[in-house]
Protein backbone atom coordinates (compact mmCIF):
# COMPACT_ATOMS: atom_id res chain seq x y z
CA UNK A 1 0.00 0.00 0.00
CA UNK A 2 0.91 3.39 -1.09
CA UNK A 3 1.52 6.36 2.03
CA UNK A 4 -1.59 8.29 1.90
CA UNK A 5 -0.66 11.91 0.39
CA UNK A 6 -2.33 13.75 3.56
CA UNK A 7 -2.11 11.03 6.64
CA UNK A 8 -4.16 12.15 9.21
CA UNK A 9 -1.63 12.12 13.05
CA UNK A 10 -4.05 13.08 15.57
CA UNK A 11 -1.84 14.89 18.47
CA UNK A 12 -2.14 15.02 22.45
CA UNK A 13 -0.47 17.65 24.20
CA UNK A 14 -0.11 17.22 27.42
CA UNK A 15 -1.63 19.57 30.48
CA UNK A 16 1.59 18.89 32.68
CA UNK A 17 4.50 21.86 33.04
CA UNK A 18 7.45 22.13 30.95
CA UNK A 19 5.72 20.97 27.25
CA UNK A 20 6.87 23.73 24.93
CA UNK A 21 3.58 24.91 23.27
CA UNK A 22 5.59 27.15 20.77
CA UNK A 23 7.63 24.54 19.52
CA UNK A 24 4.41 22.44 19.14
CA UNK A 25 2.84 24.66 17.27
CA UNK A 26 6.07 25.04 15.01
CA UNK A 27 5.94 21.30 14.22
CA UNK A 28 2.06 21.34 13.64
CA UNK A 29 2.51 24.07 11.09
CA UNK A 30 5.76 22.44 9.39
CA UNK A 31 2.92 19.42 9.01
CA UNK A 32 0.20 21.35 7.65
CA UNK A 33 2.16 22.92 5.23
CA UNK A 34 4.07 19.43 3.87
CA UNK A 35 0.99 17.03 3.06
CA UNK A 36 0.03 16.11 6.92
CA UNK A 37 -3.10 17.04 8.45
CA UNK A 38 -2.45 17.21 12.14
CA UNK A 39 -5.69 16.83 14.80
CA UNK A 40 -4.76 18.72 18.25
CA UNK A 41 -6.09 17.89 21.56
CA UNK A 42 -4.56 19.05 24.82
CA UNK A 43 -5.32 19.35 28.37
CA UNK A 44 -4.86 21.44 31.22
CA UNK A 45 -4.42 19.84 34.53
CA UNK A 46 -1.63 21.54 35.75
CA UNK A 47 -2.11 25.30 35.31
CA UNK A 48 -6.07 24.09 36.57
CA UNK A 49 -4.72 23.01 40.20
CA UNK A 50 -2.89 26.62 40.06
CA UNK A 51 -6.29 28.76 38.66
CA UNK A 52 -8.57 26.90 41.19
CA UNK A 53 -6.30 27.55 44.26
CA UNK A 54 -6.04 30.88 43.76
CA UNK A 55 -9.87 31.23 43.32
CA UNK A 56 -9.43 29.40 46.80
CA UNK A 57 -11.43 26.03 45.64
CA UNK A 58 -8.32 24.07 45.81
CA UNK A 59 -8.00 20.49 43.23
CA UNK A 60 -8.87 16.65 44.70
CA UNK A 61 -8.40 13.75 43.34
CA UNK A 62 -10.60 10.55 43.58
CA UNK A 63 -8.73 7.39 43.61
CA UNK A 64 -10.83 4.30 41.73
CA UNK A 65 -10.35 0.66 43.01
CA UNK A 66 -8.40 -0.06 39.95
CA UNK A 67 -5.88 2.64 40.80
CA UNK A 68 -7.19 5.03 38.48
CA UNK A 69 -6.78 8.81 39.65
CA UNK A 70 -9.46 11.33 38.42
CA UNK A 71 -9.98 15.25 39.31
CA UNK A 72 -13.02 15.60 41.59
CA UNK A 73 -15.26 17.89 39.13
CA UNK A 74 -18.01 19.78 41.30
CA UNK A 75 -20.08 22.28 39.41
CA UNK A 76 -17.59 24.88 40.69
CA UNK A 77 -14.52 22.50 39.59
CA UNK A 78 -16.09 22.22 36.07
CA UNK A 79 -16.59 26.16 35.56
CA UNK A 80 -12.53 26.47 36.22
CA UNK A 81 -12.16 23.66 34.40
CA UNK A 82 -13.94 25.05 31.00
CA UNK A 83 -11.84 28.52 31.99
CA UNK A 84 -8.59 27.20 31.91
CA UNK A 85 -9.26 24.26 29.17
CA UNK A 86 -11.40 26.19 26.82
CA UNK A 87 -10.36 29.52 27.67
CA UNK A 88 -6.78 29.82 28.72
CA UNK A 89 -4.93 27.16 27.03
CA UNK A 90 -7.08 26.43 23.84
CA UNK A 91 -7.09 29.60 22.71
CA UNK A 92 -3.40 30.04 23.39
CA UNK A 93 -3.03 27.30 21.43
CA UNK A 94 -5.37 28.67 18.54
CA UNK A 95 -3.65 31.62 18.47
CA UNK A 96 0.45 30.24 18.02
CA UNK A 97 -1.40 28.35 15.09
CA UNK A 98 -2.90 31.66 14.04
CA UNK A 99 0.27 33.14 14.22
CA UNK A 100 1.71 30.61 11.81
CA UNK A 101 -0.83 30.96 9.44
CA UNK A 102 -2.74 27.65 10.38
CA UNK A 103 -6.35 28.28 10.59
CA UNK A 104 -7.22 26.39 13.55
CA UNK A 105 -10.34 26.25 15.37
CA UNK A 106 -10.45 25.87 18.95
CA UNK A 107 -13.81 23.61 20.29
CA UNK A 108 -14.65 21.86 23.47
CA UNK A 109 -15.87 18.52 23.33
CA UNK A 110 -19.47 20.23 24.55
CA UNK A 111 -19.27 22.13 21.35
CA UNK A 112 -21.61 20.64 18.35
CA UNK A 113 -21.60 17.25 20.37
CA UNK A 114 -18.10 16.85 18.83
CA UNK A 115 -17.13 14.53 22.37
CA UNK A 116 -20.43 12.87 23.06
CA UNK A 117 -20.72 9.56 26.01
CA UNK A 118 -22.49 8.72 29.29
CA UNK A 119 -21.96 10.54 32.78
CA UNK A 120 -21.29 8.17 35.34
CA UNK A 121 -23.94 8.61 37.66
CA UNK A 122 -21.74 7.40 40.95
CA UNK A 123 -17.71 7.67 41.44
CA UNK A 124 -16.41 5.20 44.02
CA UNK A 125 -13.40 6.29 45.46
CA UNK A 126 -10.53 4.49 47.58
CA UNK A 127 -9.34 6.34 50.13
CA UNK A 128 -7.07 4.32 52.89
CA UNK A 129 -9.21 1.36 52.14
CA UNK A 130 -12.24 2.54 52.49
CA UNK A 131 -15.02 3.15 49.26
CA UNK A 132 -16.63 6.75 49.23
CA UNK A 133 -19.21 7.39 47.53
CA UNK A 134 -19.34 10.46 45.22
CA UNK A 135 -22.94 11.38 43.23
CA UNK A 136 -22.47 15.14 42.56
CA UNK A 137 -19.40 14.83 39.71
CA UNK A 138 -19.54 16.01 36.56
CA UNK A 139 -17.34 13.09 35.12
CA UNK A 140 -17.83 10.15 31.98
CA UNK A 141 -16.51 9.26 28.94
CA UNK A 142 -16.31 9.43 25.14
CA UNK A 143 -18.55 7.41 23.23
CA UNK A 144 -19.15 9.21 20.20
CA UNK A 145 -17.21 11.32 18.14
CA UNK A 146 -18.40 13.74 15.66
CA UNK A 147 -16.77 12.64 12.68
CA UNK A 148 -18.85 14.73 10.21
CA UNK A 149 -18.23 17.95 11.48
CA UNK A 150 -14.58 17.20 12.61
CA UNK A 151 -14.01 15.71 8.65
CA UNK A 152 -16.00 18.87 7.17
CA UNK A 153 -13.70 21.53 9.27
CA UNK A 154 -10.32 20.07 8.08
CA UNK A 155 -11.70 19.33 4.29
CA UNK A 156 -12.76 23.41 4.42
CA UNK A 157 -9.14 24.19 5.76
CA UNK A 158 -9.43 24.62 9.10
CA UNK A 159 -6.93 22.46 12.00
CA UNK A 160 -9.49 21.44 15.02
CA UNK A 161 -8.08 22.45 18.08
CA UNK A 162 -10.21 19.42 21.11
CA UNK A 163 -10.29 19.67 24.70
CA UNK A 164 -12.71 18.74 27.05
CA UNK A 165 -14.56 19.23 28.51
CA UNK A 166 -17.31 15.87 26.66
CA UNK A 167 -21.01 16.42 26.61
CA UNK A 168 -22.97 14.06 28.28
CA UNK A 169 -25.92 12.41 26.71
CA UNK A 170 -28.36 14.65 28.71
CA UNK A 171 -26.43 17.63 27.49
CA UNK A 172 -24.24 18.65 30.63
CA UNK A 173 -20.70 19.16 30.93
CA UNK A 174 -18.63 15.92 31.70
CA UNK A 175 -14.86 15.69 32.34
CA UNK A 176 -13.22 13.75 30.28
CA UNK A 177 -9.89 12.20 30.11
CA UNK A 178 -8.13 13.71 27.53
CA UNK A 179 -5.53 11.29 26.40
CA UNK A 180 -8.55 8.54 26.15
CA UNK A 181 -10.66 11.33 24.28
CA UNK A 182 -7.66 11.38 22.19
CA UNK A 183 -7.80 8.00 21.51
CA UNK A 184 -11.39 7.75 20.57
CA UNK A 185 -11.07 10.34 18.10
CA UNK A 186 -8.41 8.73 16.33
CA UNK A 187 -10.48 5.43 16.05
CA UNK A 188 -13.55 6.99 14.89
CA UNK A 189 -11.33 9.49 12.11
CA UNK A 190 -9.53 6.40 11.10
CA UNK A 191 -6.18 7.83 11.91
CA UNK A 192 -2.80 7.28 10.94
CA UNK A 193 -1.18 8.09 13.94
CA UNK A 194 -1.64 8.76 17.62
CA UNK A 195 0.91 11.03 19.17
CA UNK A 196 1.10 12.02 22.64
CA UNK A 197 3.09 14.24 23.90
CA UNK A 198 3.97 15.28 27.65
CA UNK A 199 6.83 16.27 29.66
CA UNK A 200 9.11 12.94 29.27
CA UNK A 201 10.56 10.79 26.67
CA UNK A 202 7.86 8.18 26.83
CA UNK A 203 7.09 5.39 29.13
CA UNK A 204 9.84 5.11 31.81
CA UNK A 205 10.27 1.92 33.09
CA UNK A 206 11.54 3.56 36.21
CA UNK A 207 9.90 6.80 36.74
CA UNK A 208 11.86 10.16 36.84
CA UNK A 209 14.78 7.90 35.09
CA UNK A 210 15.00 9.25 31.60
CA UNK A 211 17.11 6.50 30.94
CA UNK A 212 14.98 3.80 31.77
CA UNK A 213 12.47 4.61 28.16
CA UNK A 214 10.55 1.70 26.83
CA UNK A 215 10.83 1.72 23.50
CA UNK A 216 8.46 -0.33 22.20
CA UNK A 217 5.14 -1.79 23.55
CA UNK A 218 3.26 -4.38 21.83
CA UNK A 219 -0.14 -4.99 23.03
CA UNK A 220 0.05 -8.07 24.95
CA UNK A 221 2.23 -6.68 27.27
CA UNK A 222 -0.10 -3.65 27.81
CA UNK A 223 -1.28 -5.23 31.15
CA UNK A 224 1.91 -4.68 32.75
CA UNK A 225 2.69 -1.90 31.24
CA UNK A 226 -0.11 -0.23 32.93
CA UNK A 227 0.61 -1.71 36.61
CA UNK A 228 4.18 -0.31 35.81
CA UNK A 229 3.38 3.49 34.79
CA UNK A 230 2.45 5.54 37.87
CA UNK A 231 -0.06 8.64 38.22
CA UNK A 232 -0.95 9.88 35.04
CA UNK A 233 0.89 7.84 32.68
CA UNK A 234 -1.56 5.00 33.39
CA UNK A 235 -4.16 6.54 31.59
CA UNK A 236 -2.39 7.42 28.88
CA UNK A 237 -1.32 4.03 28.84
CA UNK A 238 -5.49 2.86 28.43
CA UNK A 239 -5.75 5.10 26.15
CA UNK A 240 -2.95 3.57 24.06
CA UNK A 241 -4.61 0.27 24.45
CA UNK A 242 -8.14 1.72 23.20
CA UNK A 243 -6.18 3.36 20.30
CA UNK A 244 -4.56 0.27 19.08
CA UNK A 245 -7.40 -1.80 20.03
CA UNK A 246 -9.96 0.45 17.67
CA UNK A 247 -7.38 0.21 14.43
CA UNK A 248 -5.08 3.19 14.99
CA UNK A 249 -1.96 1.70 13.43
CA UNK A 250 0.90 3.68 15.47
CA UNK A 251 0.37 5.06 18.93
CA UNK A 252 3.77 6.98 20.49
CA UNK A 253 4.04 8.67 23.45
CA UNK A 254 6.86 11.42 23.11
CA UNK A 255 8.93 14.58 24.65
CA UNK A 256 6.78 17.66 24.40
CA UNK A 257 9.81 19.62 25.32
CA UNK A 258 12.08 19.45 22.54
CA UNK A 259 11.94 20.93 18.80
CA UNK A 260 9.85 19.26 15.92
CA UNK A 261 8.12 16.98 19.00
CA UNK A 262 5.75 15.08 16.34
CA UNK A 263 8.12 14.69 13.74
CA UNK A 264 10.63 13.27 16.36
CA UNK A 265 7.49 11.02 17.68
CA UNK A 266 6.62 9.86 14.25
CA UNK A 267 10.35 8.86 13.29
CA UNK A 268 9.99 6.38 16.55
CA UNK A 269 11.60 8.64 19.67
CA UNK A 270 9.88 7.60 22.38
CA UNK A 271 7.53 4.57 23.35
CA UNK A 272 6.38 3.35 20.15
CA UNK A 273 3.30 1.18 20.26
CA UNK A 274 2.12 -1.64 18.18
CA UNK A 275 -1.29 -3.81 17.81
CA UNK B 1 -42.09 40.61 0.33
CA UNK B 2 -43.17 37.93 1.91
CA UNK B 3 -41.46 37.14 5.29
CA UNK B 4 -38.68 34.53 5.28
CA UNK B 5 -39.74 31.10 6.89
CA UNK B 6 -35.94 31.16 8.41
CA UNK B 7 -35.39 34.96 9.46
CA UNK B 8 -32.13 34.94 10.57
CA UNK B 9 -31.28 37.02 14.51
CA UNK B 10 -28.71 38.03 15.89
CA UNK B 11 -29.00 38.16 19.70
CA UNK B 12 -26.00 39.98 22.04
CA UNK B 13 -26.23 38.39 25.46
CA UNK B 14 -24.39 41.20 27.51
CA UNK B 15 -21.99 40.51 30.32
CA UNK B 16 -23.64 42.83 32.88
CA UNK B 17 -25.09 41.16 36.23
CA UNK B 18 -28.33 40.53 36.32
CA UNK B 19 -29.57 38.78 33.00
CA UNK B 20 -31.23 35.44 33.40
CA UNK B 21 -29.38 33.07 31.08
CA UNK B 22 -31.52 30.09 31.61
CA UNK B 23 -34.37 32.63 30.59
CA UNK B 24 -32.63 33.61 27.13
CA UNK B 25 -31.33 29.78 26.56
CA UNK B 26 -35.35 28.92 26.67
CA UNK B 27 -36.11 31.62 24.33
CA UNK B 28 -33.46 30.54 22.05
CA UNK B 29 -34.59 26.94 22.72
CA UNK B 30 -38.09 27.93 21.80
CA UNK B 31 -37.20 29.86 18.53
CA UNK B 32 -35.42 27.45 16.97
CA UNK B 33 -38.17 25.15 17.31
CA UNK B 34 -40.48 27.59 15.56
CA UNK B 35 -38.90 28.28 12.33
CA UNK B 36 -36.24 31.46 13.29
CA UNK B 37 -32.61 31.16 13.38
CA UNK B 38 -31.10 32.72 16.11
CA UNK B 39 -27.23 33.45 16.37
CA UNK B 40 -25.74 34.38 20.05
CA UNK B 41 -23.27 36.81 20.42
CA UNK B 42 -22.24 37.32 24.49
CA UNK B 43 -20.08 39.24 26.53
CA UNK B 44 -18.67 38.17 29.81
CA UNK B 45 -17.27 41.60 31.37
CA UNK B 46 -18.52 41.72 35.14
CA UNK B 47 -17.30 38.48 35.66
CA UNK B 48 -14.10 39.51 33.96
CA UNK B 49 -13.33 42.06 36.52
CA UNK B 50 -14.72 39.56 39.59
CA UNK B 51 -11.89 37.19 38.30
CA UNK B 52 -9.46 39.52 37.65
CA UNK B 53 -9.62 40.81 41.08
CA UNK B 54 -9.30 37.42 42.52
CA UNK B 55 -6.27 36.44 40.42
CA UNK B 56 -4.62 39.41 41.67
CA UNK B 57 -4.86 41.87 38.20
CA UNK B 58 -7.49 44.31 39.00
CA UNK B 59 -9.45 45.70 35.51
CA UNK B 60 -8.54 48.98 34.80
CA UNK B 61 -10.16 50.94 32.16
CA UNK B 62 -9.22 53.53 28.88
CA UNK B 63 -11.38 56.33 28.12
CA UNK B 64 -10.21 58.14 24.70
CA UNK B 65 -10.98 61.51 23.73
CA UNK B 66 -14.39 60.69 22.40
CA UNK B 67 -15.57 59.49 26.13
CA UNK B 68 -15.64 55.69 25.17
CA UNK B 69 -13.87 53.49 27.60
CA UNK B 70 -12.28 50.07 27.06
CA UNK B 71 -10.84 47.30 29.10
CA UNK B 72 -7.16 47.75 29.29
CA UNK B 73 -6.38 44.58 27.73
CA UNK B 74 -2.53 43.40 28.26
CA UNK B 75 -1.34 40.43 27.86
CA UNK B 76 -2.41 38.70 31.40
CA UNK B 77 -5.67 40.66 31.30
CA UNK B 78 -5.88 38.88 27.73
CA UNK B 79 -5.27 35.61 29.46
CA UNK B 80 -8.14 36.25 31.92
CA UNK B 81 -10.28 37.61 29.00
CA UNK B 82 -9.93 34.11 27.62
CA UNK B 83 -10.87 32.29 30.65
CA UNK B 84 -14.07 33.61 31.69
CA UNK B 85 -15.22 34.63 27.84
CA UNK B 86 -14.37 31.74 26.06
CA UNK B 87 -14.12 29.19 28.88
CA UNK B 88 -16.82 29.83 31.78
CA UNK B 89 -19.34 31.92 29.91
CA UNK B 90 -19.29 30.51 26.49
CA UNK B 91 -19.32 26.64 27.57
CA UNK B 92 -22.11 27.92 30.20
CA UNK B 93 -24.26 28.91 27.50
CA UNK B 94 -23.33 25.80 25.53
CA UNK B 95 -24.12 23.52 28.09
CA UNK B 96 -27.51 25.31 28.54
CA UNK B 97 -28.54 25.02 25.16
CA UNK B 98 -27.20 21.55 24.64
CA UNK B 99 -29.50 20.71 27.68
CA UNK B 100 -32.17 21.93 25.78
CA UNK B 101 -31.73 20.32 22.59
CA UNK B 102 -29.99 22.66 20.99
CA UNK B 103 -26.91 21.07 19.22
CA UNK B 104 -24.96 25.04 20.32
CA UNK B 105 -21.53 25.61 18.83
CA UNK B 106 -19.19 27.85 20.98
CA UNK B 107 -16.58 29.52 19.68
CA UNK B 108 -14.48 32.82 19.94
CA UNK B 109 -13.58 35.29 17.07
CA UNK B 110 -9.93 33.99 16.77
CA UNK B 111 -11.40 30.47 16.09
CA UNK B 112 -11.12 29.87 12.18
CA UNK B 113 -10.99 33.78 11.58
CA UNK B 114 -14.44 34.14 12.23
CA UNK B 115 -13.87 37.94 12.93
CA UNK B 116 -11.16 38.88 11.80
CA UNK B 117 -9.52 43.00 11.84
CA UNK B 118 -6.88 45.16 12.79
CA UNK B 119 -5.00 45.49 16.13
CA UNK B 120 -4.97 49.08 17.30
CA UNK B 121 -1.06 50.38 17.07
CA UNK B 122 -1.35 52.61 19.94
CA UNK B 123 -4.49 53.66 22.40
CA UNK B 124 -4.40 57.07 23.61
CA UNK B 125 -6.25 57.24 26.95
CA UNK B 126 -7.49 60.52 28.67
CA UNK B 127 -7.47 60.52 31.99
CA UNK B 128 -7.62 63.94 33.76
CA UNK B 129 -7.02 65.92 31.02
CA UNK B 130 -4.09 64.12 30.53
CA UNK B 131 -3.38 62.22 26.93
CA UNK B 132 -1.69 58.60 28.02
CA UNK B 133 -0.31 56.51 25.05
CA UNK B 134 -0.71 53.00 25.45
CA UNK B 135 1.60 50.56 23.19
CA UNK B 136 1.17 46.62 24.77
CA UNK B 137 -2.89 46.58 24.34
CA UNK B 138 -4.52 44.30 22.60
CA UNK B 139 -7.46 45.82 21.19
CA UNK B 140 -8.65 46.22 18.22
CA UNK B 141 -12.11 46.03 16.22
CA UNK B 142 -13.70 43.76 13.57
CA UNK B 143 -13.96 44.12 10.31
CA UNK B 144 -14.31 40.91 8.55
CA UNK B 145 -16.86 38.27 9.22
CA UNK B 146 -16.49 34.45 8.20
CA UNK B 147 -19.75 34.23 7.11
CA UNK B 148 -18.77 31.32 5.01
CA UNK B 149 -18.30 29.12 7.87
CA UNK B 150 -20.92 30.49 10.33
CA UNK B 151 -23.47 30.11 7.49
CA UNK B 152 -22.28 26.11 6.71
CA UNK B 153 -22.78 25.44 10.39
CA UNK B 154 -25.91 26.77 11.03
CA UNK B 155 -27.00 25.18 7.65
CA UNK B 156 -25.80 21.53 9.29
CA UNK B 157 -28.28 22.06 12.41
CA UNK B 158 -25.32 23.84 14.50
CA UNK B 159 -26.55 27.50 16.57
CA UNK B 160 -23.15 29.72 16.64
CA UNK B 161 -22.67 31.04 20.34
CA UNK B 162 -20.10 33.89 19.72
CA UNK B 163 -17.73 35.69 21.74
CA UNK B 164 -15.15 37.90 21.35
CA UNK B 165 -11.71 38.05 21.36
CA UNK B 166 -11.45 38.03 17.60
CA UNK B 167 -8.81 37.84 15.77
CA UNK B 168 -5.88 40.68 14.35
CA UNK B 169 -4.62 40.14 10.65
CA UNK B 170 -1.28 39.22 12.04
CA UNK B 171 -2.99 36.48 14.43
CA UNK B 172 -2.75 38.28 17.12
CA UNK B 173 -6.45 37.89 20.25
CA UNK B 174 -7.57 41.07 20.24
CA UNK B 175 -10.21 42.51 22.62
CA UNK B 176 -12.89 43.95 20.59
CA UNK B 177 -16.66 45.21 21.83
CA UNK B 178 -19.03 42.93 21.88
CA UNK B 179 -21.72 44.68 20.88
CA UNK B 180 -20.01 46.18 17.73
CA UNK B 181 -19.11 42.86 17.08
CA UNK B 182 -22.29 41.57 17.24
CA UNK B 183 -23.60 44.44 14.49
CA UNK B 184 -20.73 43.34 12.10
CA UNK B 185 -21.74 40.19 12.43
CA UNK B 186 -25.56 40.55 11.72
CA UNK B 187 -24.71 43.56 8.82
CA UNK B 188 -22.17 40.80 6.78
CA UNK B 189 -24.79 38.10 7.32
CA UNK B 190 -27.80 40.59 6.17
CA UNK B 191 -29.67 39.76 9.50
CA UNK B 192 -33.17 40.42 9.69
CA UNK B 193 -33.09 41.89 13.14
CA UNK B 194 -30.31 42.67 15.57
CA UNK B 195 -31.37 42.16 19.70
CA UNK B 196 -28.92 43.23 22.04
CA UNK B 197 -30.27 42.82 26.00
CA UNK B 198 -28.66 44.01 29.08
CA UNK B 199 -29.71 44.35 32.38
CA UNK B 200 -32.08 47.41 31.38
CA UNK B 201 -34.98 47.67 29.55
CA UNK B 202 -33.26 49.29 27.07
CA UNK B 203 -32.00 52.76 25.98
CA UNK B 204 -33.11 55.29 29.11
CA UNK B 205 -33.14 58.78 29.18
CA UNK B 206 -32.53 59.26 32.61
CA UNK B 207 -30.33 56.18 33.42
CA UNK B 208 -30.80 54.35 35.93
CA UNK B 209 -34.61 55.20 36.15
CA UNK B 210 -36.13 52.68 34.29
CA UNK B 211 -39.28 54.81 33.60
CA UNK B 212 -37.37 56.75 31.57
CA UNK B 213 -37.08 54.13 28.35
CA UNK B 214 -36.77 55.24 24.85
CA UNK B 215 -39.38 53.52 23.15
CA UNK B 216 -38.42 54.74 19.29
CA UNK B 217 -34.91 55.51 18.14
CA UNK B 218 -34.36 57.06 14.80
CA UNK B 219 -31.03 56.95 12.81
CA UNK B 220 -30.79 60.98 12.19
CA UNK B 221 -31.03 61.22 15.97
CA UNK B 222 -28.45 58.70 17.39
CA UNK B 223 -25.48 61.25 17.88
CA UNK B 224 -27.66 62.97 20.51
CA UNK B 225 -28.30 59.54 21.61
CA UNK B 226 -24.78 58.42 22.22
CA UNK B 227 -24.05 61.54 24.31
CA UNK B 228 -27.01 60.76 26.06
CA UNK B 229 -26.33 57.61 26.90
CA UNK B 230 -23.72 56.48 29.80
CA UNK B 231 -20.83 54.01 30.12
CA UNK B 232 -21.13 50.85 28.31
CA UNK B 233 -24.42 51.92 26.42
CA UNK B 234 -22.15 54.78 24.41
CA UNK B 235 -20.89 51.65 22.31
CA UNK B 236 -23.91 49.81 22.32
CA UNK B 237 -25.89 52.71 20.44
CA UNK B 238 -22.35 52.92 18.10
CA UNK B 239 -22.70 49.15 17.62
CA UNK B 240 -26.63 49.94 16.83
CA UNK B 241 -26.03 52.74 14.46
CA UNK B 242 -23.10 50.89 12.45
CA UNK B 243 -25.74 47.37 12.37
CA UNK B 244 -28.82 50.03 11.07
CA UNK B 245 -26.30 51.64 8.39
CA UNK B 246 -24.73 47.95 7.21
CA UNK B 247 -28.46 47.37 6.66
CA UNK B 248 -29.85 45.51 9.19
CA UNK B 249 -33.66 46.66 9.06
CA UNK B 250 -34.19 46.81 12.79
CA UNK B 251 -32.29 46.65 16.11
CA UNK B 252 -33.69 46.17 19.59
CA UNK B 253 -31.81 47.18 22.76
CA UNK B 254 -34.34 44.46 25.44
CA UNK B 255 -34.49 43.55 29.01
CA UNK B 256 -32.17 40.73 29.44
CA UNK B 257 -33.60 39.70 33.08
CA UNK B 258 -37.35 38.79 32.01
CA UNK B 259 -38.44 35.67 30.74
CA UNK B 260 -39.24 35.88 26.47
CA UNK B 261 -36.95 38.13 26.57
CA UNK B 262 -36.26 37.69 22.30
CA UNK B 263 -39.56 37.13 21.78
CA UNK B 264 -40.20 40.39 23.84
CA UNK B 265 -37.68 42.42 22.15
CA UNK B 266 -38.65 41.39 18.62
CA UNK B 267 -42.28 42.35 19.84
CA UNK B 268 -41.01 45.97 19.99
CA UNK B 269 -40.50 45.78 23.78
CA UNK B 270 -37.46 48.25 24.74
CA UNK B 271 -35.42 50.12 22.89
CA UNK B 272 -36.49 49.68 19.05
CA UNK B 273 -34.09 51.66 16.20
CA UNK B 274 -34.85 51.76 12.49
CA UNK B 275 -33.01 53.26 9.57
Amino acid sequence: MTKATHSLVVVKIGGSTGINLDLVADDVAWLTQHGSAPLVVHGGSALTNEVAQLLGHPPEFLTSASGFTSRRTDRRTLEIFQMVYCGQVNKGLVERLQTRNVNAIGLSGMDGKIWEGPRKSVIRSVTNGRTVVVRDDYTGKVERVNTVLLRRLMQDGYLPVLTPPAISYDGEAINVDGDRAAAQTAVQLNADALVILSNVRGLLRDYPDESSLIREARTANLAALTDLAGGRMKKKVLGAQEALSGGVPKVVFADGRVSRPIRNALDGNGTVFRG
